[in-house]
């Protein structure tokens, strides 16, 4: 299982997303239908393949749903570390470009994000592992920003882990409601949920 | 469809479901392999019905899904509106009523929400709006009580429905990894969570 999927450009920088014919014929089909309501011969016919010709990439319907998520994985986190390093040294910086990084993914790949969500359920036991522990790299980095910035009385909570736990909650749900097409801007949106987030965590400007 | 699942004693209160048992079968199978991979033979079988049996009370597997859902939504609603109906005339009391509600419901009635959320795709289209309605209307009990919060200068925001939004959705993603029988008590939970969301609102204590 590789994930090269290359990010071009900016962490902030959402293009079309980039997968491999079979992966977004499976995302589709997914989306529409769900792992289990989903045959191969369908995702083969969305991708333009034979059945033979798709399992000779992906030789089963599950290698499809893992290459999907280890991709979608590999490019949340690459984007939220590139995000994290932009920022510098600066807690508050570091705290809200992780999520800006969190907020503009859940916007932008919501079928991914959709996906993700739904069939880990579908995830076979020897893969599952290993994509929780991408999400759970996904929270320790919103986690360790938000007690270094407790350390260093930048943010006042008792709880940060707790308080990481619902920006994170918070983004990551944006993605059940927000269309990109719709009337709420995502500049505004990200706006306004960076205020929300800095709540959360007990900024207090000075 | 009728929705008169009856709701013993307090809005807090959650024991089993009480769903019946065709609707019942219905959620665990949604649960597992989701709406398109379930078949009205396994949900039958899971109930301990026959086929004919089971059409009987529910015509379709489509009946199946949209009573569950009805009943999941009447369920929540009535429990919202009985949380702020106790509150009082209190703003402050009535926006913490109603996300210690939607806390709670979302904490112990996860498989229905996951259902919810999921299979949204898999309503016809001549139901669909009407459960659209449903969550729109626990929606906008959020947004009247922060909107007339902001009136009588009990929360600051600069957004109120944006802010209500942000509050909810924190709220329903705790559906997502809450565990009922995990390390974190409910009553922890609701209280940190009740102190982010008046966070959000920008409650300032005098």
């Amino acid at each position: 299982m590789t994930a090269d999927l290359e990010v071009p450009g900016s962490w902030r920088d959402y293009g079309a997303a980039g997968l491999p014919s079979p992966l977004r014929a499976a995302l589709e089909a997914f989306v529409e239908h769900g792992y289990h309501g989903t045959s191969v011969r369908e995702i083969a016919a969305r991708a333009g393949l034979s059945v033979p010709g798709l399992y000779h990439h992906y030789p089963s319907k599950q290698s499809l749903l893992q290459g999907l998520l280890e991709l979608t994985m590999a490019d949340l986190l690459r984007r939220s570390e590139q995000a994290i390093a932009e920022a510098g040294d600066d807690r508050l910086a570091q705290f809200d470009a992780v999520v800006e990084s969190l907020l503009r993914f859940h916007m932008y790949r919501r079928e991914q994000a959709f996906v993700g969500s739904t069939e880990m359920r579908s995830l076979d036991g020897d893969y599952r592992p290993r994509y929780i522990g991408h999400r759970v790299r996904q929270q320790r980095m919103v986690d360790e920003i938000v007690l270094g910035g407790v350390d260093a009385g930048v943010f006042v909570t008792a709880d940060p882990k707790g308080a990481a736990r619902a920006v994170a909650t918070m983004c990551v749900g944006v993605s059940t409601w927000y269309r990109v097409d719709g009337e709420l801007g995502a500049d505004e949106l990200i706006e306004r949920n960076l205020e929300y987030a800095r709540a959360i965590v007990g900024y207090v400007a000075r």
